[in-house]
């Protein structure tokens, strides 16, 4: 390959977005934090620079999230009202838009590699429940007990929420903003671009803390917290699901992209600051085109998010709000 | 009410797309297609007739073709793997971009009525499998047994994709086109503007034929098979559903028509015509906008289609071609 045909890579990061505040983070879980970002961002980014696709680098990144235990995705993901853990992850490709997209899965170790396996492997493009575990098994993926899963972190995190979950109503208090961060964040997602100018976008969780009712939210949704086109960018998102597939976000923001020319950071600012805000959703995401600046928007009073171009020599790492007037206010 | 504020109400529905040819029907099957589509679209109109909400109208239309054993939707739905029916069906709001939607229910009668009870009554979206089905059952949607979507037609359909189904790749030959109108086909829809000017859309299918593990198509995916903003359009989609999810075909005609202001005709044109018949995705769609006109396009061979404005003194039926030289053929 010839050096100089190579384009800018880079790669954007996040391990959720909610109401977090330097004040409710221990010193060394934020180390923690930190660290694990760093060291997602830099497997992604290490695929992106000996030439990897973009695909690749975005399954290299979320890996290391959904194996740690600080994400909701993945070993740590959240319980559900049965004390159980069903997980959703998805994928993109920008350069012929093939995704794939797994629903409450309950055993593969690693979802995101099954989303891509139903990429690769499979005519569908979203699976869910069993028959998603089932094809991920035929796929070789690596299979676990669903109690693999279980942190103590979560499943205290699972008792007060059915400690509060007291009227049949109470299921609507947990999808209200201010116990945001305890019960529904922490979502991750990364989105690259590699060698070829070729865009990829993932996104992986484990849903929202006691949910019932077989609830799915926007990660395992193409168009809504996740999209990736070659013509425009590539997204995912993280934060109040239900809103991100009503205003099929992830989706939107490519089109404004795309049709209104609008700058990437702009067309992400007009959804997630304006049209999310005002609808009262809560969330953000994170977002690379062509130009390969990394941009990230979110709407809520923190994102754990990293990032690393080729101008960086080491991956750069934000958790809190950077000043933005329009922080959720819980309206 | 002041009669003269009333803006105009219109409605479209569809019964699917696919290789619908005339040599195919018999003149009492076709007949009766025909009768069950007038019957759908009036049950509509009279909703919107009597000053009833977009989404009414949806729904009176839908549930009709729902409970009549002709289309691949409630009574009449394909059958699974394994000899069960799961179906999809999924409503939005263009008033408020409010939207519900069940995947893979087994036994609420009328899909779309759960999927209307997840969009005012739950505070999520898209609800899947057991979980859909009990919340169902709680908003005291009637209930049935599974067996009650057989229907002797769809359980040959099934016998004969089983046993062409000699090989584990020969799923992927259920997908491709040619296979289209027995295999996966005959999904319902309904987009309707009421005389306040709002809009609406809804989808309901069983899916595909001896489908397995846990597909889900576009059908219960906002963005996907439904769309409706009262900014731009209402959309419902027909056809290979993984070609809907991946080009997020319902919010992308919304996305020109609001951001390119394209007309709607040639915003669907594009994405059906164009972008989804370039990859190789067979279908159509039903649209409505402000201009209450009727907007049927389809690259298939025929789409079943009927609909009604204030200038209609009788609802209009469509079944094959009208001769657009983009018909799908096989590529």
């Amino acid at each position: 390959m010839n050096a100089t045909a190579k384009k800018p890579i880079a790669i954007v990061i996040h391990g959720g977005a909610g109401t977090i505040l330097k004040e409710n983070l221990t010193p060394a879980k934020e180390k923690a934090i930190r660290a694990t970002l760093a060291k997602a961002t830099n497997a992604g980014y290490a695929v992106l620079q000996r030439g990897g696709a973009a695909t690749d680098a975005v399954i290299a990144a979320i890996e290391v999230m959904e194996d740690s235990p600080l994400f909701n995705a993945g070993q740590g993901a959240v319980f559900t009202a049965e004390g159980t853990h069903e997980l959703d992850a998805s994928i993109m490709r920008g350069s012929d838009l093939q995704a794939g997209a797994v629903a409450a899965v309950k055993h593969v170790k690693n979802p995101i590699r099954a989303a891509m396996a139903v990429l690769e492997k499979s005519p569908h493009v979203l699976l869910a429940g069993d028959g998603a575990d089932q094809f991920a098994k035929e796929q070789g993926l690596p299979w676990v007990e669903n109690s693999w899963f279980d942190t103590d972190y979560r499943r205290q995190q699972w008792q007060k929420a059915r400690a509060e979950k007291t009227t049949a109503l109470s299921e609507d208090e947990l999808t209200k903003p201010g116990s945001a961060d305890d019960f529904k964040f922490g979502t991750v997602g990364a989105v690259a671009i590699d060698i070829h100018g070729n865009l990829a976008a993932g996104t992986s969780t484990g849903g929202m803390t006691n949910k019932s009712h077989g609830r799915i939210g926007d990660s395992p949704i193409i168009g809504a917290g996740t999209y990736a086109d070659n013509r425009s960018c590539a997204i995912s998102a993280t934060g109040h699901g239900e809103y991100f597939i009503r205003y099929a976000v992830a989706h939107d923001i490519c089109a404004r992209s795309r049709y209104l020319k609008q700058p990437l950071q702009q067309a992400a600012e007009s959804v997630i600051m304006d049209v999310l805000f005002s609808a009262g959703g809560e969330g953000g995401i994170i977002a690379l085109d062509h130009n390969a600046q990394p941009v990230m928007v979110f709407n809520s009073k923190g994102m754990y998010r990293g990032w690393r171009t080729a101008k960086d020599a080491a991956p750069l790492i934000g958790l809190y709000d950077k000043g933005s007037e329009k922080t959720w206010k819980g309206h």
